[in-house]
């Protein structure tokens, strides 16, 4: 495999930093290559802005307005983007598994990453794409499509809270912006993702558990199905783009989407 | 009302810039008073970093390890946080209902309004408050109990892609990790999302529209029920924070907890 393992915390010597040195020391050893992102050592820029683009919207006067979207796409097509982004987008065309790693905060990735994903996977490269029939091609086709993307998370909470009538809410569901919105809408496999929990209160036994169970996951990765998202263009949805209602009948919510 | 509006978009001259400024005057002509915070005006910082706290995590040496969330509240409570966050804390403690206004991307907040959360309410603010017994107050109750926050969001796809079984998800589920697991954690009521679908393609009528279903939505704010989620000390969750069996029985997912 290659894996871009993008990494979004201030700390290389957190919980976190140690996790990923255990990982791609694994990966390494399985004869995988590797490349990282590590988003506070690089300097990331979160935040999408007229920085973003080397032309009219790289200084002032900034005189025409900025569709955001319209512009992405504009300077990905014209080689415009700013050379972070391109960096970013290189990785991610040379690797076929990626690997979001971050602590969970207010219940989703901390803002250096989502501003990654803001960022970096514009209309044109990450999605947008047309295909054969003139379709725009997203949930399980894409831009992305063929590589897979996993999680690794860790929560301050107890596993109890996160399951299926836990009060954080069912975590698949709770990170459905991520698997499915982001990962599966550009067309890449989500893998069910890897989390510690008690993250704040883990002793050493716990830690050196949770090392064991990350290396044991990646060394089962190629082989670990992703969850199973219903595709855009497969059938299961109308021309509105709701479920059809054979599928999950009577039912409704983020789960009937799988 | 004393009105706090949280604004997250790179071009005031924006739809959303536009909306905004129909929303302030509609709040002004209804006596309110409001106060704002353009993160992008106001070069809001992102994300979290040792640049937060004003005493050893200022500048280098650099050799303590950052514990985030143990660091965020020492640094509260000894008011050694930065003098940005100090001063939307202080909005937000003069506020009785928030405003956050945004573009959603890839299913959420722009990382600039995901860092406003990740660095202002922080543990003591606004959560990790105990009640009379002890207890750890949260959902429902909390630093910021009393309050209630609205969602004022734009979408480029259309309505029924975020239906019950839409596509891209039932949006108060896709938005959960905001109305529940960031509002009602710290106790805000959240009120029903305001939405403007296919804002990519919005005609000058369709402005005009959406323009009036805000005006009208303002007016109507302070008799607005709020979303009806549980409250963690109510008697609805065991003491693992599993929903009781009583309540939704049979069910499970994000649905469960209203």
């Amino acid at each position: 495999m290659k894996i871009l393992w993008v990494f979004a915390h201030p700390d290389r010597r957190s919980l976190g930093g140690s996790l990923m040195t255990e990982g791609l020391r694994t990966l390494e050893s399985l004869g995988h290559e590797h490349r990282t992102s590590d988003l506070y050592g690089m300097g990331w820029k979160a935040v999408v802005d007229a920085d973003d683009f080397t032309d009219d919207f790289g200084g002032p006067p900034r005189d025409r307005r900025l569709f955001v979207g319209s512009e992405q796409e504009r300077a990905y097509r014209e080689r415009k983007l700013s050379e972070d982004v391109r960096r970013e987008q290189e990785k991610i065309d040379w690797a076929d598994t990626l690997v979001f790693q971050f602590p969970l905060w207010w219940f989703g990735p901390p803002a250096i990453l989502k501003g990654w994903f803001d960022r970096v996977l514009v209309q044109g490269f990450g999605f947008g794409v047309k295909g054969p029939e003139g379709r725009t091609l997203r949930y399980g086709d894409g831009g992305l499509a063929g590589k897979r993307a996993l999680v690794v998370t860790s929560v301050g909470a107890r596993e109890s809270g996160f399951g299926p009538r836990g009060i954080h809410g069912q975590l698949d569901q709770v990170l459905f912006p991520l698997l499915h919105g982001t990962f599966w809408y550009t067309g890449m496999a989500a893998l069910p993702p890897f989390v510690v929990y008690g993250a704040d209160r883990l002793t050493d036994a716990g830690y050196a558990h949770s090392a064991g169970r990350l290396r044991q996951r990646l060394r089962a990765l190629p082989g670990t199905d992703p969850l199973p998202f219903h595709e855009e263009n497969g059938g299961a949805y109308d021309e509105d783009l709701v479920l059809r209602p054979e599928l999950a009948p009577g039912l409704s919510g983020l789960g009937v989407h799988s």
